[in-house]
Parts: structure tokens; sequence; C-alpha cells
């Protein structure tokens, strides 16, 4: 169901393969979103050919629609939405914690109002476990605790607390052998709690580890350290999975720290918002200086958007509110990422990640 | 710079081969509108793919935005939208025209107020002439003077004079034999008004005659009425187009009056809509009945969307306010519209149109 090698490390960062039901992920690999069981503005077609190997989708927002019996009607996830590579969902803990006062927490579950129809629901480490395997996941998250950060120690430590009491739940409820489940670090900025939270789920030997409660209101220094310090104490021969990194910058310090998987609806966002990501940083496509730059939004870019269009029709598009300038700088941004870790990768086999993590640094920075 | 060939009749129904600049169109076509340089949603390539031979774009819009100089300075406007096959572009009469309180009309053009920004424009036969021929267009429209109906005789009298007067100098400013220039015949629902007017327009002898002044507000009898002596009138040597028409029921009325080309932003703006167009009817594929309805959106339909999507994720993709709904179902009932004339064209190349348009018509009614 799960295998994960280990082909090549440079300093910390590490080249893998990673096998899972429907297909294999050379690592480090980036994973786009697709939310409500679409990666917003692209086919499916469009994801894989951008050169996504794997996917994200939600189980909050999939359980409350299209909901699991439509899901399972289609034939699982993959069916549903037209994608035969591989899939990663999310528990549904990190929504649901967002929802606050729509949300209460007990030790056995979390009790949530629908943010669609206010209608009440509840998850718990077995029927997340049980949903994700329905709909077909390849890779599952357990049910965690986030916490909102700043925190106090105590509220940390509660989290981390329950986190592994669910994990072991989670653990205990699986049933499907195509189905591989991840446990989730928590701990916040406290290093004492995060190595805590790495001892106790490592002690229940999951196929994977997510690194999670980041990228929730702390400093970019803070999530670096936490980053680090967190995927230097999980076991070597495991994938390591960052939660919500998607800007180049913040995927090349995380790969750097060891990290193998990223996801984040940061480039789709961007797509529909004129913010083009490149080799050299970012800019807005609506700007007066591309009205007339028939260059490529990204001249180091080989993707079908690169090739075929200029910044000046896509800023065109923007100005003139066609879907199709959305469209079109999703593609390219989704694409860029898997360019650079297509580099990263490179540079890692060849043993000279410090040299293109400094010059790709720079050249984001210049 | 263009040719037609009649390669068939059946009744009025013509099967004929228009030869243009970027490549040949077999008739009876449908042209998807690209209002701005964009059929909404899809990519130039799904445009192609979903059976486009020949796409229409506006002249008031691209006058506009981007506006000459950026198309100019890209190369025209095929490869400012990446569109390598035909493009007709209408003169911007109509747009002009329904402005209604934001124009003046005079005998040499008309002066008008942009709805983008309040800006002055002016209009003469010379210089949209002179505009699409710098774009590149394969098919210029002349400027006319359209009518809203209902609209008094002396009103429709004076709008074919002028239409008259418009068309000879347009004709006088033509300079690039790579762009055929159509006459436009208006005349409103009068018969003897469009008798004149095709008269007048035919004694130019320009390469194709378009029927405008239709969709405007008079019911589908009427419409169907003028379209049909209107076409009867027309030389059965040159291509003929009727604009803004584009239901399956219309465009079948319209071939069978014998009208060649048909335009409409009907199909992209249905799929935007969550409307349904299929061989038998139309339907909105938001409704409850397709949530767990896992078959293709329609089971005659061949297109990419139809043989890998079902009414259930389209469904749902609509409810969940994804864009992607609006994509998939924009390029199919694109697609659509597209087989529904490649069958009237193999219907009237086969001697059985009458049989195939009553089937034809019969389903979408049943």
């Amino acid at each position: 169901m799960i295998a994960f090698s280990l082909l090549a490390t440079d300093g910390s960062a590490r080249r893998g393969t990673l096998q899972l039901t429907h297909g294999s992920v050379q690592t480090p690999a980036f994973m786009p979103v697709g939310t409500a069981a679409s990666v917003k503005g692209l086919t499916p077609a469009d994801v894989r050919s951008a050169g996504t190997q794997i996917l994200l989708a939600n189980t909050y927002h999939l359980w409350l629609r299209p909901g699991l019996e439509t899901i399972e009607a289609a034939g699982g996830l993959h069916r549903f939405m037209a994608w035969d590579a591989p899939i990663l969902t999310d528990s549904g803990g990190f929504q649901v914690f967002s929802l606050q006062e729509r949300r209460t927490l007990d030790p056995d579950g979390v009790t949530f109002k629908s943010h669609l129809d206010g209608s009440m629901h509840r998850f718990t480490p077995e029927n997340t476990v049980a949903f994700q395997e329905a709909i077909g996941s390849d890779i599952a998250m357990q049910l965690d605790v986030c916490v909102k950060l700043p925190a106090t120690y105590e509220e940390l430590a509660a989290s981390v607390s329950m986190t592994t009491a669910w994990a072991q739940r989670c653990r205990a409820a699986q049933r499907s052998p195509d189905t591989a489940l991840f446990a989730i670090v928590q701990g916040g900025l406290d290093e004492s709690l995060r190595m805590r939270s790495v001892r106790e789920l490592v002690a229940l030997d999951f196929p994977g580890y997510a690194i999670g409660g980041l990228s929730v209101g702390e400093t970019r220094e803070e999530m670096e350290r936490t980053a680090r310090l967190t995927a230097a104490a999980l076991p070597q021969s495991k994938p390591r999975y960052i939660m919500g990194i998607g800007t180049v910058r913040d995927i090349i310090a995380a790969v750097d720290c060891g990290i193998d998987m990223f996801d984040c609806v940061y480039p789709t966002r961007c797509g529909r918002n004129a913010r083009a990501m490149t080799h050299s940083g970012e800019f807005n496509i609506r700007n007066a200086a591309y009205v007339r730059d028939f260059s490529p939004v990204d001249p180091q870019c080989s993707c079908t958007v690169c090739t075929t269009y200029t910044r000046a029709y896509l800023c065109h598009l923007f100005r003139a509110g066609e879907m199709l300038g959305s469209q079109l700088l999703s593609y390219h941004n989704v694409a860029l990422l898997h360019d650079v870790m297509a580099q990263a990768r490179a540079a890692i086999e060849g043993g000279n990640w410090a040299t293109w993590r400094d010059a790709a640094l720079a050249a984001i920075s210049s």
C-alpha cells in the first residue's frame, strides 16, 4: 500500500520515491489543492500535464458536499473527479478548528456546524478514517487537534496529548490496505512539545508523518526553526509532509529542513488574482508594465502557458475580466512550482543542493 | 483571399466550403464568440478540439481594450490570442447601436462613449475596415446601422439607405487582400426593405452577405420568415451568415433557410449558468435530479467532457461554485453545437436533410 525509498540526501535535503496505490511520487513533491474535488480553474488533464504527481482534497469539504453517498456511488473520489493518480486527503481537523465558535471539542471527537447550511456534523478519529478509506484516498490524514498561535503551553500540551490519543484510535480504525495513514505532529513553536509529539507518534509506527500547526500566524523564522527541529527528529525512512506551504521560498526552505511533501492553495489562489510566480520572483500581471510585454510569463519556464501566450495577453485577460486569465495563470503557477521541485530533486541527486538552493533563493529576492 | 464552393444542396439547405486566409471552413458552420479575444472559459486549444473552425471577435471591444496598438505590436489578433485558424470580426455596429444614449449617429459615422471609462470614440466605415484589416481578420464586417425592433418604416428605410452607403465606403476603404469584407442586409421585418437592401448590396458585389437586424426583439416566427426570404434573395454562389443565432433549434431553422454561418455567445453563456445543451434539449445541471446521475452530460455526444465526466460531477462543481463547472459545460455546449453542424452537413450531403431536420427538432422538443 505504501513504500518510501530514500534515493539520495544532500545535507538535510532528501530525494525519494513514494509508492502509493494509484502510482508513485518523486519527492520532494508539491501537491496542488483540489479542496472540493477540483483544483480551481484546471481540468484533471491540466493538473496532470502541469506536472502534478499527487493532489490534495479536503475531507471537511467533501463530507459536506457532495457527501459520502455520492462519492461512493461514483465509485470513489478518483472516478468522481476523473483523476487517476494519487490523492492525499486532509482529515478535516484544520478546517473544523478554523470554525472557532461553530465547533465543540470533546475527548471523543468534535461537533461542528456546516458553514454551508448550519447543519450539525461530528468528526471522530474513526469516522474520518472510514470516510477517507471509503472515498479511496491514497494517503489519509489522522484527525488532529490544531491550535491557533499564539497559544499557552497548556493549550499546546493538551493538543499534543489529544492528537496522540486520536492518532492511536485512527490507527486502530484502519480497514483498507489501499489507504496509507499519516500522523500529524503538533506542539506549536515549543520544542519540547514538538519532541514529545514526535516520540509518541513515532512509537505508533505510521508510514508517514506530517508537521501540522504551522503557517497559522507565526513568523517565517519561527516556522522554519520548528519545521527543521521536528523534521530532524522524525525517522529517516518515512516520508515527511509539511502542511500549508506553497511559496517558492517556503518550499525551498522546507526541502532544506528535510521535508518531502508540501501542499498549498497558494499557486491557484495567486493565479486567480493575477499574481504570477516565477523563478525570479512574483509580480502582478495586470500592471501597466505588462500591457505590451510580449515575453512569456516566466522566460525560464517551459510550461504550455509560457510557450503559447504572452504577458500582454494575460494582462489583457485580467483587465477584461476574462476567466481564461485565471485559468492560464493558475496553470502556470502550478507548473512553476513543479518545475522548482524538479530542479530541487535534480540538485539533491547531483549533490549540489546548497548551491542550487542559494541561487534559487537569490533569484527570487533580487 | 476568399473562395466559396457549394458542394451540395438539399431543399434550401446548403453544404459548402469557405476558403479563408487562415484555413478553410466546412459549412454550415457555427462560430463561437470570443468577444474580447477569448472564448469565455476555453483555451484556444479547447476551442479547436471542441470542433471550432472559425471564431468571432468584436471590433467594439478590441478597439477599446486592448486597442489597436497592442494587437498590432503583438503581430495581429491571431498571434495575440494564440489562435491560428480563421477569425471573423464584427464591425462594432451592433455594439455601438446598443449603447443607445451614449452614441450619436451622423451620415459620416457614429460617435460613442466607451462603456469602460466614458472616453469618446468614433467609428466610420473606413476606420472600422482599417482596424479589422490591421488586426488580421479573415472576414471583416461592414459598419452597418442597426435598428431595435419594433421600429417605424421610416427608421428602417433610413437604416437600409445608410447601411448601403457605408457598405460602398467600406468596399472603397479595403486595402488588404487577406481580409474578406461581408456586407450586412438590414430592413427589419419589412419584406420590401429587405429586398431593397439585398439588391443594393448585391450590386456592390461582396464576397459574402450577413443578415443583420434580427434576434433583436421579434418572435421566432418573424425572424424565420425574414431570414428565409432574405436568404432566398441572396446570390447562390456567396456565403450567407446570420448574426446572433445560437440555439440548436434556431440554427437548424437557419440552415433550413439556406444560411451557412452562425455565431452566438449562447453556448458559453449557458455553460457559465449551468445550462446544458444536448441533442435532446436543454436542462439545468445544478438541479437535484443530477446529484447522483453518473451518465454523461449528453449520452449522444462524444466530446471529451462527455467521455470523461458525469452529470453528477458537473452538478457538484456548480453547487460548490467551482469555476471548472463553467469551463467544462462551456466546452461541451460548444462541442455539441459543432456536432449538430457536422450532422447537418452530413444530412445535406446525403440528401436526407428534411428527415434529419425533423428528427433533430422533434428530439429537442420531446
